[in-house]
C-alpha cells in the first residue's frame, strides 16, 4: 500500500467537501473571473506560481492542488511561504468547486496590493524606460500576449488606459505566463491623461499605427518611449493620433493586418536590442 | 411596416427549422470541430468570408447569416457567387443548429481542394520564398497567428508536420484574420521528410530555438529560406536542432520565454524587410 501523501507531509491539507468554506475564494472562478474578486486574482499553472513565489509585488494567501497531481508540484510545494496554506482535494471537488475542468491542476489565490500612483510609478523609471501603453485593449489574451512581450523585451512596465482589460484576469495571467505578476503596470484614466503624465515624465510618446509617418526600422529613441497601441476595431483615437509620432511597421500591402501582440513584439524587440 | 428583407431579397432563403438537412453542414459545429468534416471547413465573420470570397484556392458550398446582421452584411452578400445558396436564420435557429451562441452572426461552409504535393508545391516557389515550417504546433491560436503573420509580411507559404493542428479548423481560420485561405500550405510528415525535400528545392533551413547559435539580427540570407518553429513545451527535436544552422532572438536573460507566434513575427518580419 502506498503511503498517504497528504497525510505525511504536514504542509498539505486535503479537503473533501466543496462547501468547505476555506475554498471560498476558489468558488466559481470561471463566472466570477469578470466581475472582479475583491482585491484578489487567479494564479494557475506551475509556470504562472513560480512566478508568483518569486514576486515581491505581490502575495499568495493559498494554493489548492490537485492531488493526483501532487508529485509533479514537490518543486512549488517547496516555494509556498510558510504561512500560505497549501489544500489539496480530488478531481470531482476541485472541479466542483471551480466550476470548470481545472486541467492544470494547481492553483492559487493572489492578494493585489494598493494600485500604483502613475506619477511616482513614472517618476522611478529608467532614463532609458521603454513602455507599451494600451489604449482600449478589451481582449484579454492579448493584453496577456503584450505583457510576455514586455518581459521578454525589458520593458519597465505596462500603461493601461481604464477601458483596456484588467492584466490580473485569470487569462490574461496564463496567456503571460506570470509576466503579468512581474512587469509593473498602471491601469487608469484615459488616453489623454495618460499622455499628459507621460510628458510631465520626460517620455517621447509614438503612436503605432499602419498608416504612421515614421517606418519603425527608422526609429532612433533611446531616451525614456512610450510606444501607444490601440484596439484592432478602432485602432487610436484620431485625438491622440494627431498630436504624437506616428509609426508603422511595414508590411505587404495585400494583407496589412497585424495583430496588436504580434505588433508590440516587433516594436519591443527592435528598441530593446538598440540599447 | 417593414419589408421583409428576406422575401425582397431573392438570394436569400430563410430557414426556420433546425431540422432542415440544408443546414447540416453547420450542424453541431464546436463538436465537430476537432474530428473533421469530409473535406469541408468552416468560416467565421465577415472579415474571413471576405477573404474566402477573394480566394482561387477554396470555393463555399453555403452560407448562412444570422437575419438581425442582413442589415451589415450587403457587402457579404453582393460577394457570394451566383450558385452558392445563402440561408438565413433567426437566432435561436441559429444556436440550435451550430450548437454554440454564433456572435459573429455569419458563417460560411468552404470545400477544401485536393492537398497540394509538396514537391510540385516546392517547386513553384521564387527563387527567394520564405516559409515558416511548424512542427508540432497543436495549438490553433498559434497556428492561425502565424498564417496571419506570414500573410503580413509575404511568405509564399506555410509548412507543417502531420502533429501540427489543421489551419483549416475554425478557430484557426478566425485567428489568422482570413489569412489561412490566402498563405498556400501543406501539412503532411514529419519533420525529416520536410527537410529532404526542403533541401532537394534549393531551401536553406534555419532552426528557431532560444539557445541558437546566430542571432536573428546577424541572419543575412537571401535565397529561399525555411524557417523552423517547434512547440513551447518541446521545442524543435534535438535531431533537427543538430543538423541545422540554429538561430535565436536575444532577448531579456530573466524572461527568456516568447510564444511561437510572437516569434514567428519577429523573424518574418525582419526576413521581409532585408528582401
Amino acid at each position: 500500500m502506498h503511503p498517504d501523501p497528504v497525510s505525511e507531509a504536514s504542509r498539505l491539507t486535503r479537503i473533501d467537501d466543496p462547501a468547505d468554506e476555506r475554498l471560498a475564494a476558489y468558488r466559481d472562478i470561471r463566472e466570477r473571473d469578470l466581475v472582479g474578486r475583491e482585491g484578489r486574482f487567479v494564479a494557475e499553472g506551475k509556470v504562472v506560481l513560480n512566478v508568483l513565489f518569486g514576486s515581491s509585488a505581490f502575495e499568495a494567501e493559498s494554493v489548492l492542488i490537485l492531488e493526483s497531481r501532487l508529485d509533479g508540484t514537490t518543486d512549488i510545494i517547496e516555494r509556498v511561504p510558510p504561512h500560505v496554506p497549501i489544500y489539496v482535494a480530488g478531481k470531482s471537488v476541485l472541479d466542483a468547486v471551480a466550476g470548470y475542468h481545472v486541467h492544470r491542476g494547481v492553483l492559487a489565490i493572489g492578494r493585489r496590493g494598493e494600485p500604483p500612483d502613475l506619477d511616482r510609478f513614472l517618476g522611478g523609471l529608467s532614463a532609458r524606460a521603454v513602455l507599451p501603453i494600451l489604449i482600449g485593449i478589451s481582449n484579454h489574451d492579448n493584453v496577456g500576449a503584450v505583457f510576455r512581450n514586455a518581459a521578454a523585451f525589458e520593458a519597465e512596465g505596462v500603461l493601461l488606459d481604464e477601458t483596456s482589460c484588467d492584466p490580473l484576469y485569470r487569462k490574461s495571467i496564463r496567456v503571460s505566463v506570470g509576466a503579468a505578476l512581474k512587469v509593473p503596470f498602471v491601469r487608469s484614466g484615459d488616453a489623454g491623461s495618460i499622455l499628459t503624465a507621460l510628458a510631465r515624465h520626460g517620455f517621447e510618446c509614438l503612436a503605432l499605427s499602419p498608416r504612421g509617418r515614421i517606418a519603425s526600422t527608422a526609429l532612433d529613441c533611446r531616451g525614456r518611449t512610450a510606444i501607444l497601441l490601440g484596439s484592432e476595431g478602432h485602432g487610436l483615437p484620431e485625438t491622440v493620433l494627431e498630436t504624437l509620432r506616428s509609426v508603422r511597421i511595414d508590411m505587404s500591402a495585400g494583407f496589412d493586418s497585424l495583430n496588436v501582440a504580434a505588433a508590440s513584439a516587433i516594436m519591443l524587440h527592435q528598441l530593446w536590442r538598440r540599447r
